[in-house]
């Protein structure tokens, strides 16, 4: 038999799949960092066109009978096993959806986010209405198409597309928790912050030059391989690139450095997780990262737990002045820690501090779950969210523009992605509390800018993981208990209110 | 009958095929201005996928019937029946040569070209032979192959890679005549620069930045659109990127401005051409440029007959006073253009000047077709190479790496391109006299900077042709005769005996 194994088969495939997908990363960054306005048609084309041919090599039905002979041939190995599985896990997703639904999905998107630019614009969510009504029935049926193959609820079957093996009945305990115990909190911070000494503010000008070299230098004692990566400018920052290749972008502010930084950070945790995945499976399924809430924890871990400690600012504080000439007690570390801890209650989603943020995301996932399970009608979604704002925060957006139709997740199609951004932050803290214990140096290194240690851990604990675990698995396996409400609680007590 | 007609189902793979083209554009400019060097690897697996999609696309056997129903519903029309024409054309070329040879010319070449640069750093020729004796096996080979398909010589069915309907025939004409021309043109030119008035040097340093800025400014004013392209910087300058975004680079020395603004210019030449295709048939075969002679032509007729005239200096002088705060009689349009014309016997084919340059080619080209033909062995090239440069610019190379390892052209399998250079140098001084003749302000207006009659000339009478007519058709319906040495010769006559 002259023919190679189904398994060799299928990862030859899969490598095939994998060089698409380097390609399509290094154009879409391309396409936000350096492409000329004119180009913007003709590489939507492009991008198009490689997507349709990776859909092609996904879906073809040669993979019907290829997987079942792979999955026996693969045993006992258990990482081709498990890339067995991931690829069965694509593959299900791929085929799951008629390609009817998936170009009606497509060009609805496209409709409803120009809608979404101008009703945001004019404050009219009544226009907005229409398009969404047709982008929020499509999510449904694509919902509703991959539930049956996955055997979920419909929004867990759009949530699986985002966090592989996510169930909403696991969110709703961990949230409903965070839910009841963030008001009170919130308030007792904004009373502990009021009797604190008064925050002093740094001011600019600071140079993008500096700013650029301030960055670089933390990314590369966070152990950034700019041998495999850059950092470059979008308007919206994003870890993009390829296997080999990982590309961060910020924006720069020459008013306020720290948001830049602070992103800066945040992108930094996400490639790290990206340049640590197992070399030997980069270009198969299993060597992927895992879902989008273990994605936010890399990033959250890097930017929330180890960035704004009172130990990093003890190490970056002699760094920020000497980029930026600061001097004085503004520059001093325990008023630029307070600086970046500061607790108030907003109105936008990304403008949130670590302790308001999981109460915008929790607002949104119990909207968009009504919306999807036909509970909630999209008419009623503007009196919903205020009246979710002013229970969960405590204040009411004065208008849609700054309520419900503040975010492009709605409109882009993105229904099942919100909740990953907080079961990212609650799995950051368990996941640092856990390093914390486990090397007990970890503090005092990062004070120092020696971050080795604790990267060493991710490596071997979470980025060379791959897709080997379920998010859950990972967390029993490293911290011993799946995803815990109370870590989460404990660091902010910690940090909002004892101030360490 | 559902099945949409035969010229429609090549246009839409046609088109597939320029969306993949525009993305490996994209991907192939990043290579060489923004990748990081661990990137490599994993970049050339992309390209290669791309690249095998590509091919697949091409040469799938349904194009074999399709191709004779398109051509019959094609007609009578024009572009249609020539946009038939050029996909056969892609399809002979890539169908003429087996899988296998494809291959191992890949192989080969990038064996070849690691032991070329070893073996030009070490003046080693010896050590080259062998992977070079392959290389040569294999373009004979591929030569062969698309003989059988062209109805041509091996020699010119490599040729036609690069120069469709090129034939060695009309080359060996046309540089027969510049061959016997040039040696003794060549010394009455240094004999009258030696009684012209001593050229005053510039010197730096020159800012990166200011070179930028004019060579920006240049641009624009040649009509870059920047809408729909870019500047950028690589090690080797090149014009690459997409169909609506076409990007140049080039390299800043600070010791010396003109050799990047020349070679901005000249890319900004090859940019024209490629922005200026027709956009209707822009992803279409007849919508491409029309092989190198005639690309090369526009760079230089850019580079060489417009901007190192007297009237283009006169334009830039004051332009590049103001940018690097030059003054003094070294820096008037006079003594630039004597700067900016110097000739001399030289080594290196591509810091020779416009007079020279025509004789490093025809060397190439009559050496590469002997060798093909086997009518030169490898052992004998090295001499035979110093035994023309003897004979056509009258300096000998002291030795192999300044000599016939100079080129990268004959390890990379580049063979058939050199004669493409003189080809456009000439097509350049040709066509430039046909503008000069039809538009009787032409270079009143470069004087001024507005090159605006110049590129809406082109446009018309090149760019926008695509590939409709073959070069020499072109050639005649725009000057009236195909090639002809006499231009060239009496524009380099112009130039550097009568300094006009």
């Amino acid at each position: 038999m002259s023919q190679p194994p189904s398994y060799e088969r299928l990862e030859q495939r899969f490598a095939r799949i994998a060089h698409l997908d380097n390609a399509l990363g290094i154009l879409q960054w391309d396409q936000d960092t350096m492409m000329p306005d004119g180009a913007a048609s003709a590489r939507s084309e492009s991008l198009a066109t490689l997507k349709v041919m990776r859909h092609e090599l996904l879906t073809d039905e040669a993979l019907q009978d290829l997987l079942p002979a792979a999955e026996l041939e693969a045993q006992p190995d258990v990482w081709r096993s498990a890339n067995v599985r991931e690829m069965r896990r694509q593959y299900m997703h791929a085929t799951a959806v008629p390609a009817d639904l998936v170009e009606a999905t497509s060009k609805a998107v496209s409709e409803s986010e120009m809608a979404w630019r101008k009703a945001r614009r004019d404050d009219d969510f009544a226009s907005l209405i229409p398009y969404l009504a047709e982008v929020l029935r499509l999510q449904r049926a694509v919902g509703e198409a991959k539930a049956v193959a996955l055997g979920t609820s419909t929004y867990d079957a759009l949530l699986d597309s985002y966090e592989p093996d996510g169930r909403s009945e696991r969110i709703d305990a961990v949230f409903g928790d965070l839910a009841k115990f963030l008001p009170a909190f919130t308030e007792a911070v904004l009373e502990a912050q009021a009797r604190r000494p008064e925050v002093l503010p740094i001011t600019g000008p600071f140079s993008v030059e500096a700013q650029r070299g301030l960055g670089m230098k933390m990314m590369k004692a966070l152990g950034f391989d700019f041998e495999r990566g850059r950092l470059d400018v979008s308007l919206h920052p994003f870890c993009g690139g390829s296997d080999d290749d990982v590309r961060i972008t910020t924006r720069y502010d020459e008013a306020d450095f720290a948001r830049s930084l602070m992103g800066v950070l945040h992108e930094t945790g996400h490639a790290l997780y990206e340049q640590g995945r197992p070399l030997a499976w980069k270009k198969q399924p299993i060597g992927q990262s895992r879902g989008m809430a273990l994605h936010e924890s890399q990033s959250l871990l890097i930017e929330m737990q180890a960035c704004r400690s009172p130990q990093f600012l003890t190490y970056a504080a002699p760094l920020m002045r000497e980029a930026f000439g600061g001097s004085g007690p503004a520059w001093e570390a325990d008023n630029l820690a307070r600086l970046y801890t500061r607790v108030q209650k907003s109105l936008i989603r990304v403008d949130a501090d670590e302790v308001t943020y999981p109460a915008h995301v929790i607002l949104r996932y119990r909207l968009e779950r009504a919306m999807i399970d036909d509970e909630l009608q999209l008419k009623d979604l503007p009196g919903a969210f205020r009246e979710g704002m002013k229970k969960l925060i405590g204040i009411e957006p004065p208008n849609d523009a700054l309520g419900c139709m503040q975010d492009i997740h709605w409109p882009a199609g993105l229904w099942g992605y919100f909740p990953t951004y907080t079961l990212g932050a609650m799995t950051a803290a368990q996941l640092f509390d856990a390093a914390k214990k486990q090397i007990p140096e970890l503090l005092d290194g990062i004070a120092t800018g020696d971050f080795a240690p604790l990267v060493a851990w991710l490596r071997t604990n979470v980025h060379g993981k791959g897709s080997l675990l379920s998010t859950d698995e990972l967390l029993i396996e490293v911290t011993g208990r799946p995803l815990d409400a109370e870590v989460f609680k404990g660091h902010l007590r910690a940090r909002y209110l004892e101030g360490r």
